[in-house]
């Protein structure tokens, strides 16, 4: 296991504690590092806290601050985050508007926010991603596994909060966005759980999985490295049939690294999507590359497509000011 | 060789292409994508141009636009840009306030941005930056290697020239932030160049190559796998002392990735970092955390430090918009 770390069990502690006092001026951490909480908060505004398991930065604590999450709890690496965590940062964060819950969809994740739902004492509304449309089932996961299209609903909802949509509003929105919202990803490597200290799973040196979790789950088939246009040929077909866009929609492409693919190849990866999605009449308005959701050190890369509308759209350039996204 | 990947021959034509749809708000190719360029010129102001061989991405295209550089020349795969594509650029953006030419330290880069000065027909100067301070000469380079500490130069000077900082003067200060900048980095795990094929150098499964070049150069010493305290304390200790700063000095400490390192670990360097250069009397006042100049796939690090002042603080927080850095 090659990394940068002292011991298993500090890692996440230090690395929150970086991550904190380089962006000092955006967030602060709650006690006992059970959140990551934005340093200003407004309290008339619907508030939104997301979390998950470690291991996936920037996700969710690169996203708190200005324009998006008003908090998120980070659990051990690939670990949901405890039901007490999460209660914590809701209370903390709420205002008279209520708390949205975002929520990706694994057992654990659904199960530990729905009792913090239940202990938490100030009013709060749930919504649930579930944009991988690789496999319907994945380990640990009844239906669609949530995955980069989170930040998408992270982001549009941020702003829809900041504008003063109220609570219902911003479920409403948040369903219309996860609807509207299909990933599907590719690995080249595996990924390695610091406390496991051996990689999750095996890749042969010309293999690649089409459809991996971001856990590593499996996906729909293991088979030999293929072109990057092929790649993004099944990806955006995939995508695209699901969504079954009409033509001329206009959207939203991620191309999103897992932590061990440079961005040049993102960019490559990027520009195979952007032209098969504009040939089945898809027309890319808005655009994000990078690793943004990532499964440790894992090479690969997904892809995430959202339909846009004007409102969307108006939402999506709303100004951010995270560590992780600023504009 | 695992990549996202159609061809050796066009991998950089088709991630250039991604780039430039992806921001095409920002950015636009020139002419058989010599350079990439800011897609509004101002051109009453000092222009910056810079360049090096790709594989270091986003450096330097990424951060073309707004408070940053004008044009960038992409070379091939760690191969220095042409002069006619270094001189086509800086004609394309010179006003009358002259280009000033940024060029990282190796002999290739060096040459080509002398022959391209020499026939542009415009008026340039030219700064070299040489922050790299694990050895004094390397592969291909007489003196220190440019590296990180280079998008320092460019942002700070960036800022500058947007304010009206005529061309001596942004001479002066790209020198002057040279100066005051050192970087050291380590690898986990060597790089793959696509023409080769194979790994430029190998490491054993327990080892790390520290002082690494971002081509891969030998650093100061092979040796095995360290905690990341004393990796972080290695390499804060060489660049504070090379740096001699006075006790209570303000410094802008950036924690770059060199492209399969994750930003859980990027952070946790930066932690360890910034505890040990605090106990060193240097004040972390700004901070970048993320993979910025890259070495294609490379696992491994490099911390820069600057020393800053009350106008280099302010040139930092000058907005900037480009397809990497937006504030």
């Amino acid at each position: 296991m090659k990394k940068f770390i002292n011991s298993v069990d500090n890692m996440l502690a230090e690395s929150l504690d970086g991550l904190a006092a380089a962006h000092a001026d955006i967030i602060t951490l709650g006690p006992e590092r059970k959140f990551v909480r934005r340093r200003e908060l407004n309290p008339k505004k619907v508030t939104l806290v997301s979390g998950g398991g470690s291991g996936h930065e920037p996700l969710h604590a690169g996203f708190v601050g200005y324009g998006m999450l008003d908090a998120a709890c980070p659990g051990q690496v690939f670990t949901s985050p405890t039901p007490d965590q999460i209660a914590e940062a809701a209370q903390e964060v709420a205002g008279e508007a209520g708390v949205l819950l975002i929520v990706k969809n694994y057992a654990g994740d659904r199960m530990n926010f729905e009792m913090a739902a239940e202990v938490a004492e100030c009013r709060t509304a749930t919504v649930i991603t579930d944009d991988d449309v690789a496999v319907e089932n994945s380990t640990h996961t009844i239906g669609r596994r949530g995955v980069a299209g989170t930040l998408i609903v992270e982001k549009i909802v941020g702003a829809a909060a900041e504008k003063g949509v109220d609570l219902a509003g911003c479920v409403a929105l948040a369903e219309r966005i996860n609807a509207r919202t299909r990933s599907m990803g590719v690995a080249l490597t595996s990924c390695t759980v610091p406390a496991v200290g051996t990689p999750t799973f095996t890749l042969g040196e010309d293999e690649m999985e089409v459809g991996v979790g971001i856990h590593g789950e499996p996906g729909r088939r293991r088979v030999t490295l293929e072109r990057a246009d092929a790649i993004a040929f099944e990806l955006t077909s995939v995508i695209a049939e699901d969504l079954d866009a009409p033509d001329g929609t206009e959207a939203l492409l991620l191309v999103n690294g897992f932590g061990g693919t440079p961005t040049i190849e993102l960019y490559l990866m990027y520009n195979a999507a952007r032209r098969m999605l504009e040939k089945r009449g898809v027309r890319i308005t808005r655009s994000l590359v990078g690793s943004f959701v990532t499964s440790l050190e894992m090479a690969g890369c997904s892809l995430t497509l959202t339909l846009l509308d004007a409102e969307t759209t108006a939402l999506w350039d709303h100004p951010v000011r995270t560590a992780a996204l600023k504009w």
